[in-house]
């Protein structure tokens, strides 16, 4: 029996918590939403969270949203023990700044970028210069990124760790609108190292 | 001797890590940048900080950014033996979600509302529609807020905690922009509550 329940939708932004619980190896259950059908909107769902998004996980009894959350929940409960997570040392507050920085930096940018570029946002509301502006945010994140990858195989300790997952799922997916990764290539073999990782596979088979 | 150094600048997002210190009674070294003057897009501090951003803290002889990092290391670090910051259990996530949903979900938000409305934005980058889509947002924020403190004096488990400070920093602000608080009820009683304390009037006198 697990106390864990996933909520989530597959090419979310649940795929990173997906990954997380499978590299940990911990039992939970699945529970898979209808986003085009809005269960996300559905009384029961918002009574748990009631920001009406995936992922949401329920743990020892009590929701936690935000994905962010659920990730440094899941590194101190388990990964810790299971070396997937670092000590609370110099390298807990190294994960918790790359983490953060993917989460609110790097996130804030990626949502102005699409929410000037993609066609489900209304065209008057869509400026061609703000999301210019926010690719040029997000290039100079991911040389930011790149300088700090230099030498490294892993984000922090050199070691593979919830970090890494939390931010590499943001990457990849900013070349198909238009940011250029190809000069970045201590990034692009880190996002090559992590997601040949079978967990990772799992998640998102390639 | 301390071994925290913490660079901010006066009311920025770096005085909730401000009154977090304060909070802790930790001896720590402060160190002002004059934004006006560049002083974050010096070569020394992109060193330490290559966001050009602050806050910043150096600890442990490494520097941490992201104001949301700085706070989860410090409850971790000092804050739970002081009881500011909770225990490694529901109470832990809890925090994490909090503060987490301030700084990505409210954040975002606020982000999106200031670009379309601050003049220090280019004028035809600003868009009326898009502010008040942001208000609305922010506004449904706040209710989830308000119901959430529904019967409590503080987020999580009725007790003062950096999460509070880390989130209650991010309210009165927005009264500022058009977002309406009257309502909320909960919510301006945890903010006059909160802001109260000494240690938050010692950030930013009254």
């Amino acid at each position: 029996m697990s106390d864990l329940k996933f909520y989530y939708a597959p090419m979310t932004s649940a795929d990173r918590v997906h990954w997380a619980l499978e590299e940990l190896g911990v039992p939970y259950e699945k529970v898979k939403l209808d986003l085009a059908a809005g269960d996300q909107r559905k009384p029961e769902y918002l009574a748990l969270n009631p920001n009406g998004k995936v992922p949401l996980l329920v743990a020892e009894g009590k929701p936690i949203f935000e994905g962010l959350a659920i990730l440094l929940y899941l590194g101190e409960r388990f990964g810790v023990d299971k070396g997937l997570f670092p000590a609370l040392n110099a390298d807990r507050a190294e994960a918790f700044k790359w983490m953060a920085w993917g989460s609110v930096t790097l996130f804030e940018a990626t949502t102005r970028l699409l929410r000037n570029t993609l066609e489900r946002f209304p065209a008057e509301e869509r400026n061609p210069k703000v999301a210019e502006g926010a690719k040029q945010d997000l290039t100079n994140g991911i040389e930011i990124l790149d300088r700090a990858l230099e030498g490294k195989e892993y984000l922090v300790g050199n070691q593979f760790s919830l970090a890494d997952v939390s931010l590499v799922t943001a990457v990849p997916f900013l070349a198909r609108f238009g940011v250029d990764l190809s000069p970045f290539a201590n990034v692009n073999a880190w996002i090559a190292g992590c997601t040949s990782r079978p967990a990772a596979k799992r998640v998102r088979p390639g």
